[in-house]
């Protein structure tokens, strides 16, 4: 092997005394460094979440891979371990979705651009063809699937199609303001981070800023999550507030919030694409 | 008249043209000086609200206000104009009730000794007697009132009696455990303003850091607000939020709560205490 | 005049008695209806500001300031009042300047766009051709001047002579990475509003993120301000925080820092462009 | 042995590959459980910082710190290992020192109270008489030790002599207004938390109020740093910052100050009892 590999290994088991020591050891024998290492463990039912970003000098990290399948199932006889592990070299294929509203597909378009995110950005979808001059400069092809209340099982039948087609890894919804069917997400298993313009879970469901205009709050906030069946109710990944007076209108909520949906659900597409986040109980440990 | 006396006048009514012109220049005429001036209109109904800290240099404040009685009753007519005179030389007489958490009332006592809350505090009052050692040092008489689920309403007639013996203006629940009933409300008239322990409208009800943990947020918050007869559903005073990790417990997020929970009850308590606070549909203006 | 006139009055003198109720009672003498009013007294000088967003109903703006003309300089001699009439149906003409770094000029453009900004985008200037592509879809001209060390009286006579021809109202330095001569200034004596990348006046100068990471701050920050000749010492308009720590290496602090200079830089051009923004003693007024 | 014994083991080394491993292994071998563990290492120099909160179930915390005296050497010699263990069970002897404001003092002492702080409070030290009266209901010694310029070495003598009386291992200046000299740092070689008023290295020394009101920033800040011969130039442990605006006199920067001043050095206090803070080229590696 001419070069070094990096790898993120994710591990996550009943904490039991030995768990670091052995796979520490385990993975010094095989000639791999740990760079970072974050580890967490549930204060309630004591089970263990661990991170280890590494390299490996000796071995591809298929072989890695390989020695550890070898070797880790005597621990998860008693353990009841679960690892994965990714390759650092090879990037997410994510899928941007979006309605009328552009900002957050701009801003993760462009910090795509800036090298920000660890992704290739090889799609946008959108249920109008507003945004598509905006997202054209990026050189990601843009896709209409229209969505109307009699025809939404086709649009979403289209819609898993295209995600097929295009082998995504992680979609976005950027603001996406069509609800995906439970049906949907029974058959596109694979991760979808969502953006809701609300402090969760305060304001879920329709017009959140309306809401939390008439409620009289003092902060609005946005959140990003994973999305679930039931709706607004998936594991949180980022949130952010920020201040607001009685001179905001319910047209100034939305716009302050915009800054918040576009750093929240930044900080949160990017923790997932860095294989940050892991979900235990509806809730998330991010690591970063 | 010796020296000049300081008053605060709100007004509200149905907004109008020359209101400004007309209230300005009575108060112009009376040898008044407009020292800080806020407004605001409602976006909705376009109801106008008017706090004017001035200063009266010819008048006293009572002549000033009998001088107001007699022309702003031609406005009155045709404009619905509400309005009151403070003076800005007395002070609200202040009663904070308590539990068994000492930080709110430790740092409402501290704040008033250092001079930042315009209030006498003339009270505390407490369903237990634990915090009573901490309180003494600040020379206000502390009262305890034990509550039962049996005994609830003589421990509320209690409580009126006490509070009417004070002649308390302005009452603070600063982590007071007990729900006060609405037939105790329908008597105080006066205003209450509580902490609560969550950004309301989420996590409102009993034990908010544990809903909180349990949801999985990534900021908690805590809520001042006045207290009105639906639980925790009152005009909100003033709130603040602070990132919190995976790695908080609920032991965790109590801690970091407290921090959050003095602030936001100092800041909304002074504001009353200021006659910055205005109430218009269950929502608050706050002229800071 | 068929329909009402939208104008922003803004006035400055020394505070003496009555100058609210005189120039609201002129005003509404004008058939005006003031829609926001805020003031302020600088606590050491006692000096006056106020600014006025009025509704006139019978007048032309023209004929307002006309009339104004004509009554207020009754007030000017003894008041030493200073005034200015803003037609707030006209838009200032704005040229952002850029040099390699995307960001905040993609934001000023896309928030344009979205209509968040009163003002019209009237070009790009930049001393390196990078960023056209970017700007390219927004439809705004792309004006490439270089800089050089040997050539940069030249640049600034060629970048004088550009921003003369577009009319320019207001300039926005979004991450242009030059230093604007004191010469240049004492042409070009227009509003100008700066980004720096650090919370001043800490870290002014050169690579502020590399200052911050050198210290050990716990909390990077962004500074918008009006430029001035002495560098980085302007009139501040707005700043934000965001906290970091000892895991974040120079490249994470201008990753986050990103979004901060975003945020405060939109902030202040947005309060400019709908003149909040006073300036007494080197220190801005932002009524917002 | 009876029971478990809980340690805090702290490592920095130059990192190379199994440092993890064999630390970790070393420690399992000794029936060691790691609780949490947290690393961080320098991306400049390379240098590996290690902090690992564990249980032992077999040996004594003594005996642990013998065998990896024993073990721990041979990696020593090519690693450059420097370590320490400290038994969880014994609270740092804490020192508060405050000249004539009381909010930090109040609030460390109260917060003890409460428990939230891993140390054992035993005295106070002030240059002033007047806050004797606040302290004396948590029942800790108030030493008043004045401070004349003339008389200052004679002062820090007697400080010197109180410290060491107290055997006290931290000393937290909360609001201490006299400088120690370099001649006392050297003497008392322990460590010593200062809270300045400020957002360092913005507005270091006297008056930070002021001076941030005279350059018209929008934020404030407070700053918790161990104290270093070089005046408010130590590294820094947390920060905190709060917006204000054109509105805020010298007095409410003030007031609004103290939040943040005891927000900051609660969390740097805390932080330092907790072993959770190393340094490295005066900046700190903060594990929370």
């Amino acid at each position: 092997m001419a070069e070094s590999e990096r790898g993120i290994l994710l591990i996550s088991c009943i904490d039991r005394p030995g768990i670091i020591a052995r796979v520490a050891g385990q993975l010094f024998h095989l000639g791999c460094n740990i760079i970072t290492s974050d580890q967490h463990t549930d204060d309630a039912d004591g089970h263990f979440f661990w991170r280890i970003d590494f390299e490996s000098r000796q071995l591809s990290l298929s072989e890695v891979a390989h020695n550890l399948t070898g070797n880790l199932p005597s621990l998860l006889t008693w353990e009841q371990l679960r690892w994965h592990l990714y390759d650092s070299s090879k990037q997410d294929r994510m899928v941007i979705m979006v309605s009328r509203l552009a900002h957050c597909m701009m801003d993760l378009l462009s910090r795509h651009r800036f090298g920000e995110l660890e992704a290739e950005v090889v799609g946008v979808i959108s249920n109008h063809p507003d945004l598509e001059p905006l997202a054209r400069p990026f050189g990601v092809p843009f896709d209409v699937i229209p969505v109307t209340k009699d025809k939404k099982p086709q649009a979403e039948a289209r819609l898993l199609e295209r995600l097929t087609e295009l082998n995504a890894d992680t979609v976005v919804l950027a603001r996406y303001m069509q609800v995906l069917s439970g049906d949907f997400l029974k058959k596109w298993r694979k991760p979808i981070v969502n953006i809701h313009h609300a402090f969760l879970p305060a304001f879920a469901g329709a017009s959140p800023y309306r809401q939390a205009h008439d409620r009289g709050v003092k902060l609005i906030g946005a959140t990003a999550h994973y999305v679930t069946e039931e709706l607004d109710a998936g594991p949180i990944i980022a949130q952010a507030t920020t201040p607001i007076t009685h001179r905001d209108t319910i047209a100034d909520l939305t716009r302050k919030g915009k800054d918040l949906e576009v750093i929240a659900l930044a900080q949160a597409v990017r923790a997932h694409l860095h294989k940050q986040v892991l979900i235990h109980h509806n809730r998330t440990i991010v690591f970063e």
